[in-house]
């Protein structure tokens, strides 16, 4: 296992935590005069995780080409090997969350390695997008919604073992994401199709333990170019009123139409207790899996005032999962997972930052200016020092990308693990 | 009260007559090589009636500025002949739909006048987005939603006169459209404004006779900018199941976020057994309120196959209303309602051709290419001769259009209305 | 004329110089660390200027109603009043741009309001979207596009009268939107329809002085829902094309389809030596025209990182005009004017923070992820210590609404201007 | 060489000649009413035709999936054998165009394959969007705008190479269609990298033949998911500007913002006399690449409507080329293009039928309504027996998805060509 250096990262923090302590001393006395206390919100941060997705370590794609990076992970072990890194140098990842059967392997490994790593299992996630060497049916027309029985039973069965493994290495969670759908008005008979999926996924929900959750995630398109089942929200909130009270909706922050108003979704799913969670990513056109806080950061900060409101609250049934999901063409991706982590820690870091209270009385006086300069005040609040000291406090990098680029680690695996050559081709 | 003489549409259906019955006879022998006997798809056709909005007869506008016509109606009574113009001629709009407090009279004379005109009346409207003078409290923050309770209380008052009026005039079904939503991230707390909205529905709710039906429509976006409250079909389909068995949602085809599939939320809706129905339009970017079949034709069919289906198979409390809901800005606003009167039953008709056996069979089989060929065989052929033959059996016009041309009823009525100047300026 | 009073002002910036000082400070150590010098900065904004159009004060609506607030300006001398405010506490606003018909008045008094006020005018705005009083010829079907010839002469003819207002008190721009364009597939020949809009464009030009400008603004449409004669810039690019060296094209940030690149379309006008100016406001959904940065901050930051690139550059032919162009609905516009006003500074203050020598080197080695993360981190330090700073030592507000609102202007405006009924209604 | 035996076309077309006879009739006499000779509309349907791109043969995917089809094409000569399957059916793609270097070969095997399967070649289509084995420099961060001269010189000239093996098989033009762009803000300097692009294009356009044409395709986004560096018609209409006579813009239909209106992009191109040609599909949500008129067929006709109307004025530099490009990734990729081609058809058939003198004369008259209905009554007509006539009389098959369902042709390939195993994987 190659590992960062402490001393590299020692290095490194000796060289900013002059600048750091400065910094953070002067942002504690602006807070203060806001009459904010700068380390309770750096308590709330450090405390902070989010997940990272298997799949994120490895250069991601198009339909059109894929670029590999040098070092791209062999295997689940060298997947979680990566994801130590990002979590020893943010200090803000505890978790992985596995991919079936892309991670298969023997869960005593996987609980070892996990020790090994310090990290632990996050929702178990599900393949029945792709078909898999030897599998019985295909999934080229559905796979829990598939007009043939046989196929929906074998997605169902394929759902069911993932919550095993998740079992058996202390996962509490399971995810859905399907691809069905359509590609041409009339293929599917939208009603059936969708009765299909909820009676595959009631089997499912059947098996799924007692202190576990399943997550549906909804999605507008793509791989289906003409329908999807679980198309949005709405239909999400369907399955998990349908499913039952361990059953919750995920919202994956590029899965819908342009436009739409996503905060609005979180307060909708969070009114009715149905939020499961998110994957985070952000996006310009489509599902592009960017890095989240990449393109648009207030939206970011606006999702993140939703679920600091819901915890102010404490709003019933409220527990969200936090998931990063973002697919790295262009980036290493240990670096974009790192600096994603640190966007979903600003924002919740500036979300803390609302005067919760003036914020009320501006929504009772309709003083639509103050509410929402209250919110840009706290949006525009640079929190980097309070974060960045969180990170040191806990022995993490101050800055985790200049700190990696140190350690030479990407230079080590891509040593270790041999190159792949650039696939995609035919999918135009 | 103008009407259009029985001499000009029976001078114009004997100039066109010989051509239709030899395009009928064609069309019915081809279709029976399908298999298919015309006089039963012109009977239904014969049957489908659309609702038509009051205040569509007047000419529409923009912020930027309204273009009126000549002959605007002054009142309901003026609104009400115009309408009886559009069913003499279509034969398909045998119901009017009234705004609240636009269309207010005394009951006693609109039931003389709908007795006069031979209309009925459809479902009633009413209106919380704009101030009426005296009124005790302003709309511009809110109605039902609205911070301040006694704001609420005025606008769930003013739905319940909606009903009473509706009682005494006998319609059976009340649809309530809001502008509520905010501006600005921060204006209105979501959760709470959402909450506040139910509350008032409830009350209104309970003054809902138990032969009533009540409407809610979803709007993405417009009047309200940044959120708005019943944004989407989720939030919508979340309302009506709160109220209870006799809340149901409208579909306006021009309010969803671009791209969004609404066929498939009309089949979720239905499945739900919550579509309470439509109002019809077409749009190219927002609620264009655009003339309904005029951008995108084959969407409208593919709603209509939704529906078609639906009727076959008898699903289970499934009884839309259909009614019309344009913006007539560049057009003669009577014209626009025949001819759009004659593209929702153009769509119905066509949606009627489709083989439905043979499309599940393909939907069973996967095979997606002769699946969605069936809908666009249905699609494309030309049922105009099925809707003139019904519209002539029926004693109105063969071409609405040039008959209500030939009749000289635009040139009569503004002679008897005064001249209305363009109105609009200061709102950009 | 009323005014903000001195001591108001005095005494609002009395009771947060010391908290601005000290975050000057503050902020001014961190920039140094990070090699800027903040007094270089800060006298960059404090020179900067943004125009606010004089239609901008009043309350703005939509096409379902206008709430007016207290004290809406009657003519353009209150407008100017208005105008001056916001100007006299954000120091931000030097010009306001008129629009005529709206603001007729003889130049002569209209030059001193401007000297008493201290305003300057920027662009004149020329309106044939709406039809006037007495008009000859209706703009409902199109204006220097119709295919009457006689009301493209009398629209030109509107647009040279502009000029010479403009002329007469020492504006130096014309800037041209027009609502032309169709609702309905087939309604207009495309082709024609432009060419005709060329040819009157052509004798607007003609009688452009030497040391004007010509801004085209484009707009992908509303008033018109199918198409718009001037959709977008490329169209617009062919306009300024084919009229001469003195045509630009004006980019108004709300008039793009959904997801489009704004920032790009800038480089590509900056690099066509096209680039006219701006209409600064924010939206959604459509053309919202919400207030500037109040939806995506980012996305303006953006915008602004290409102007300061081309300035720092010295691009040829560079030299945009900045206007702010929103509608007001639920807010005091003075305030709202104030807060974009300010915005538009904060962009552009973040954007000369870039570190553009490393940005370059990250572009040139494909650094993606250090290249975003230097704009990210210019965007996201708290600039607001300069711009206040700036603003304090030009005598204007620290904190402007506090200021504003503690000057009592609207009540005592309200007090002199009649109160207006809410306007709006048919149009829906 | 597998071919369609002319006994499996004669069996199929006799058993549907004398329905098809009669709805010939039938549409004759109906058309002939409406002034329009239905044997003049079949020649020039008959003389219509449009390429099919050898990579459409082969099942597309996603970047989540590929499901293959059994009897996958192996390379450039199975390719043209099912290429030529298509034009034997349907009689409407006499050409093929290619894709360097999938479809790389000895040019003599090319053209001794044309003249045994009777096709013709159309536009050549470089690849500078993927790596190729032992590439030297990497396209991971563009082609021919990459930072990197020797980068950008390496996909210049590869575009040369296109050039040259096109000319020895008689092709005409070269299609350039880059993945260049980025996925984060400040990745690249937008104008540094069009003005890169721009260099190395005039590079490519000196090799061009003096009587060959370039073609540029914009695209919004995808694989690049920030900025594109031809993001529109705006910069793909500078780039031809900026290259010369020979160059020109290719407009594929799905790769536009949300909502855009493309017919008055083809007309502005037209008129611009920068239109190259197309790549027709469909599409719902992206660059989806659905079958032509499966989702939106009336807009196909739209953009016919433009075409049409500038073949019949005669426009100045139009000549068009026509190509297919979809993915097709749930049905047989013979049926999908066979189907396709005649949507592409349809839609010149019926845009032929427009009254355009009527038209013309609504159009002066501002007469929307009657405009768009004769658009409209043109659409609805069901020219199906007109198409079915025309490829009758050519020898090719009434209905060609039967008749290809009969040959048995996918079996016979199948058993001839390996099967392939579902490739994607990774790439999420």
């Amino acid at each position: 296992m190659t590992q960062i250096d402490k001393s590299v990262v020692d290095a490194q923090n000796d060289k900013a935590s002059a600048a750091l302590k400065a910094d953070y001393a002067a942002l504690g006395e602006h807070l203060s005069r806001r009459g904010i206390n700068i380390d309770a919100i750096k308590a709330k941060v450090a405390h902070y995780g989010v997940a990272v997705p298997s799949w994120g370590v490895g250069t991601g794609g198009t339909r059109f080409a894929r670029f590999p990076g040098a070092g791209e992970p062999r295997n689940i072990f060298d997947k979680m090997d990566d994801c130590a890194v990002i979590h020893r140098l943010t200090g803000a990842t505890p978790s992985v969350s596995l991919h079936i059967p892309w991670d298969k392997a023997d869960p005593a490994a996987l609980k070892a390695k996990a020790e090994e790593t310090g990290l632990t299992f996050d929702a178990m996630n599900s393949n029945t997008f792709q078909d898999q060497a030897g599998q019985k049916h295909s999934y080229k027309f559905g796979s829990l919604s598939h007009a043939n029985a046989a196929t929906r039973q074998q997605a169902a069965e394929h759902n069911i073992e993932c919550i095993e493994i998740g079992k058996a290495i202390g996962s509490k969670a399971l995810t859905v994401w399907i691809g069905d759908g359509s590609n041409f008005p009339g293929q599917t008979n939208f009603t059936k199709q969708f009765e299909r999926y909820l009676e595959a996924m009631r089997s499912v929900y059947k098996a799924l333990p007692d202190d576990w959750r399943i997550f549906t995630e909804h999605k507008m398109y793509e791989p289906a170019f003409y329908s999807t089942v679980v198309q949005d929200w709405g239909t999400n909130y369907m399955i998990a009123e349908a499913l039952g009270p361990k059953a919750y909706c995920l919202v994956d922050l590029g899965h819908h139409a342009p436009n739409v108003n996503i905060e609005m979704i979180v307060a909708r799913l969070i009114q009715a207790k149905k939020l499961g969670g998110f994957h985070f990513n952000d996006s310009k056109y489509g599902d592009d899996d960017l890095d989240t806080g990449s393109i648009d950061p207030y939206r970011l900060f606006l999702v993140f005032n939703e679920l600091v409101d819901a915890e102010m609250r404490g709003a019933a049934g409220f527990s969200p999962a936090h998931m990063l999901d973002q697919s790295h063409n262009v980036t290493d991706p240990i670096e974009s997972l790192m600096v994603s982590a640190m966007e979903v820690q600003r924002a919740y870091a500036a979300a803390l930052l609302v005067d919760r209270k003036a914020l009320e009385g501006f929504q009772e006086e309709n003083d639509a200016l103050m509410a929402t300069n209250t919110l840009k005040k706290a949006f525009r609040t640079d929190v980097e020092p309070i974060l960045a000291m969180a990170r040191l406090e806990k022995g993490a990098a101050i800055d985790p990308v200049t700190a990696y680029r140190a350690s030479g680690y990407r230079a080590k695996v891509a040593a270790e693990r041999p190159a792949v050559s650039g696939a995609g081709g035919g999918i135009v």
